[in-house]
């Protein structure tokens, strides 16, 4: 992703160099939250006067039909424009003219930080579902056996029976706690970058007070080289999944500990293990192995992002380009290892005589 | 520091085993916090008659005078008993018998967690005046040279001059959004574990709430077998500070830049650089240079504390024990590198021709 | 990709535990070697007289004819077949059915350990050469500019004047220690697991050394448990590239800082940079920032998969699977910083006055 | 540490600087090394004829006295002296007068760099020995129990019979390969950066070669701008130990596992077990929790120092003095570890009905 955006790669092109930078594969899962930015800012600079009310119209119109283009799976993405963003501005200046004055006013460094902003915050909203599904399915597992008691462990060691309910509603606490950091994260992710420009802001009279109010943003930004080069917001995400990864781990370990034929208290749905032909009386969990494995991966995400950032200078930097990979991949593993969970807690049987 | 802490290494001992189990060299700075966290023990021992009144006044004064004899460096620390809990309850027990008591209805585990928290509530208090010493360092900077200009950086080229306090001022944001994240990470330190026994509770009628008050904690934990296990507020923190130490490693970045003879912007006081004979007009940024390195340990602490919790059965595992070395040293790291950026900041002079 | 592998997954389906096992669409790239393993194999059981010399030659001729259609990209990949060696397995096995007698004496464990290391000794040979280029881009622009004297910094401060060629192969020096470490650990890769079964060997008598030879590894594993489950030389592969990046990313950061308009030494060729219609002086060496960047995200895989690891009992548990995409990754990320590097290099040219 | 060396901190002192920079508190511990260096450099400069034999014979007998008092502990460490160097050489000059000649043709730079590596040696041969004698426990206690059958595992099922011992030697082969990674880093750290300089070398002829062989390293560094400033050999070997500490991971995972109630197939001797009074049946087998945990901490090490080498600029840049404590406690952490594991495994009885 292009950051200095209103440029482009100079000179002849390096094939090698121009796939290194490109990063439309990836990035184009912003579109939605480029179109909506794009629609804010042209908000913005319509109340200025800068675009007129029918110019406004037309930018609206195109910017939705490439969103519905998108939607259908009909929108060209096309690797030589780079990135998600000059992808969006080529075809919606193809088709609006008036469109190519989406660049005042805006710099590719606010355009991007904000994406991300957005992008973040309907992705915690997701998580905070799918971490809901989890706890219910603890709480329902728990109350279906809601008479069976287990010894519980210190040092893997036998030490005063619980309630296998307890035993499960530690995960729901754990997992409750989750969600206050990622509720933090969003409301710290809720500040609207948009009018810093590349870093210095913008001279034109911007009334950045629209755009926060049409993203729903709780504040605004009031550095414009800190807006542009911050990306705490994504750490703190990155940080909160790595921690629920590392809650999910240990739901693993104890969940493959009790499915295991010594301890022999539960027993996973056939479809959450894998068997073996050699060995058909096998039951393996591999769904929780998975889930175990990924909480590292969560970890190394998270060192990758405080690793790019250690010892940069202000402001915008394309090192920051690296941001999106690490946390797209984070998000991704997070949200299909909640819902794996979920469904193969729901699947577990006690065993009657634990 | 033993978590089952009312039974001890058995039978014959072996001096390499019991050195590496070993923890009063280092968990002894939790010694204040344990004495609080045994005061208000007490008072719920008290209130459930557990102690008569004599017992719990005898106690008190006990834990008093241990304190006093800390405070004053008169404690004798004795190796041989392993952990500043078992210290602490020898010395109480030898001169108060009653001392003997307070083991009732709490165990090692959740004495641990509740001191823990005490310290890192503490801790966090004196990290957020040390933030803001630096802020105003960079206010106060920023003040004294409020006319001076330039240039604004993307990519480490120039691009549109700025104000130096403006430049400044992008890391007062950054710090404060550091102070928020620090003030959630407290927030959520304050539960109460205390009440939840070696992992299952107590069989008698304890109120908590006594000691909750006692301490100034916002909740009490819900369940006993998370409330034992639970380190999140401690990689909370870890999380915080590393990221905090990437802002503070980006800030030295820019003054080790900008104080070199090619930018030729700052001058460092001499106190925070050193020289060399052979070339005695350099002027080595040395304090900046290490803040920005110390920024890689803050993040290797808090790695070393996510794997090692990562895949962990509930509920204690003395894996726990090595939580502290990395907290603690992580905490010494950050608030050390606040305080001398602090007063490096301070001794910043701007080049009048800059 | 299963590694139990003569099973499948059981009962009714579950779609996102599915999707969350899935591996084809990364492990394919392993198909190559996979029909290498293969061949091996049945050369062993042809010795072993376990294969007709008739199937022998049809397996083989079967092998060859899939491993044409992959390389023409004529393959059919089924997802429902989970991993890459379902696929190969099932398309061999439709066209030659003796194909099924390749399971005997074999495992998924042993399979995909012999894969991972015939393909890591591949990507370093790759990895090797790609070094050599950017020393010899090093080499090429030292000598262009045999003349040039620029001055030698410690802390960013002028120390004494050295040659720009001494400060180039410097970087070689840093490389050269790289392919060390890259050889030393081909050359612990090459030790065949093949022959080790799931987890206890095989009751057959099968002459291992005719699958080493044929794949010309060093020596044969001599622990079967320990050989299922070993992913060392993956962690040694990530440790060099890891390690190889931090150099990387210092040379990045010299070029930046030397290509900044207050060093004013280098210039980057234009297709290594971006340019601001805003700010058209600007040329900002973002290859060089992603590089930088990119080093990261190559520590971050490291820690993932010493993480992923931590803890595991013996031997095979599905965790194993998350080693794949964090060493493709790296393995891609770390060739392309250097391919980029090496042309960005070739591309300087220095400041006549510098 | 300081590298600079030849200069001081300048001005007046700031303290909280000072106690910041200060390192004599953990470098003393290379004061045999720093000493070692210091003689082979008098020879170097004495085959110059910059020293003459006199000069030279009195400096080493200087060295020689400040050893004994060293190993006797009455060496005098002052912190005002920041570091060990200047510890030293301020008490050889208050002796020798030509003591202070040691300077010429030496910088503190490549001093350290000498010393680390002199250091790394020393460390990695004690090491080797650890990880042997490790290896000789797990040996013996297979044969001990050479008839014990166990189940194999994988994904924490059971699959076929394996004899204990067959299970213990996969661990040994693991180590073996430790002991390959740690061989191979020492290879790569006998290569002598003395004669270096500051950064640029030296204008004296000196002979190197001297020092080379007594000091007996393999080789001389060949570019004096990466010796002052490469620190690898370091990285290398906390890559080998967080490896190593993986492997220590595993085997107290499986021996928790083995001696848990469940499992019962192993009990550790009482010395490396902890109780509690409230379950005296209890055995906890803390010395394995301990090293299991401990893992995390050296990968914690290794991704300090990537990171704090990440970006850095050439040459020395005091945020490398942060290399020291890493490296120190990683090695610390990692030997202890494995003396422990040693003690705990012969320690192990088996069950005779498993």
């Amino acid at each position: 992703m292009r950051a200095a955006g209103q440029g482009r790669f100079r000179g002849q092109a390096d094939p090698v160099a121009q796939k290194f930078g490109r990063s439309v594969h990836f990035d184009q899962r912003l579109a939605r939250h480029d179109l909506e930015g794009s629609r804010a800012h042209a908000a913005v600079l319509a109340k200025a006067g800068i675009l007129s009310r029918q110019e406004a119209a037309a930018i609206r119109k195109g910017l939705d039909r490439i969103e519905r283009e998108i939607v259908q799976g009909k929108f060209r993405w096309r690797d030589s424009l780079e990135d998600v963003h000059m992808n969006i501005e080529a075809a919606l200046t193809a088709r609006v003219p008036a469109g190519a004055k989406l660049h005042t006013g805006r710099s590719r460094n606010d355009q991007v930080a904000t994406d991300m902003r957005l992008w973040i915050r309907d992705t915690i909203q997701g998580d905070l579902a799918a971490v809901t599904d989890l706890q219910r399915a603890l709480v329902t597992l728990g109350h279906r056996y809601r008479e069976v008691i287990l010894p519980g462990y210190t040092h893997l060691q036998r030490g005063q029976p619980v309630l296998l309910a307890h035993h499960l509603l530690a995960y729901v606490e754990m997992l409750e706690r989750d969600k206050g950091r990622l509720s933090d994260a969003v409301r710290r992710a809720e500040v609207l970058p948009l009018g810093s420009g590349a870093l210095a802001g913008s001279t034109l009279k911007l009334d950045r007070n629209v755009a926060r109010k049409l993203l729903r943003f709780r504040d605004l930004s009031t550095n414009s080289m800190d807006a542009v080069s911050d990306r705490d917001f994504l750490v703190e995400y990155l940080a909160a999944v790595a921690l629920g990864g590392v809650h999910l781990s240990r739901l693993a370990e104890d969940l493959i500990l009790f499915s295991s034929s010594e301890f022999g208290f539960l027993k996973f749905g056939e479809p959450f293990t894998t068997g073996s032909s050699l060995m058909p009386q096998k039951r393996n969990p591999d769904m929780a192995e998975l889930v175990r494995g990924k909480s590292g991966r969560l970890t190394g995400h998270l060192v990758a992002l405080l690793t790019i950032l250690k010892g940069l200078p202000l402001t915008y930097n394309r090192d920051l380009q690296e941001d999106k990979e690490a946390v797209f991949d984070a998000a991704d593993t997070w949200r299909s290892s909640l819902e794996v969970m979920a469904r193969a807690v729901a699947s577990l049987e006690v065993d009657a005589g634990a």
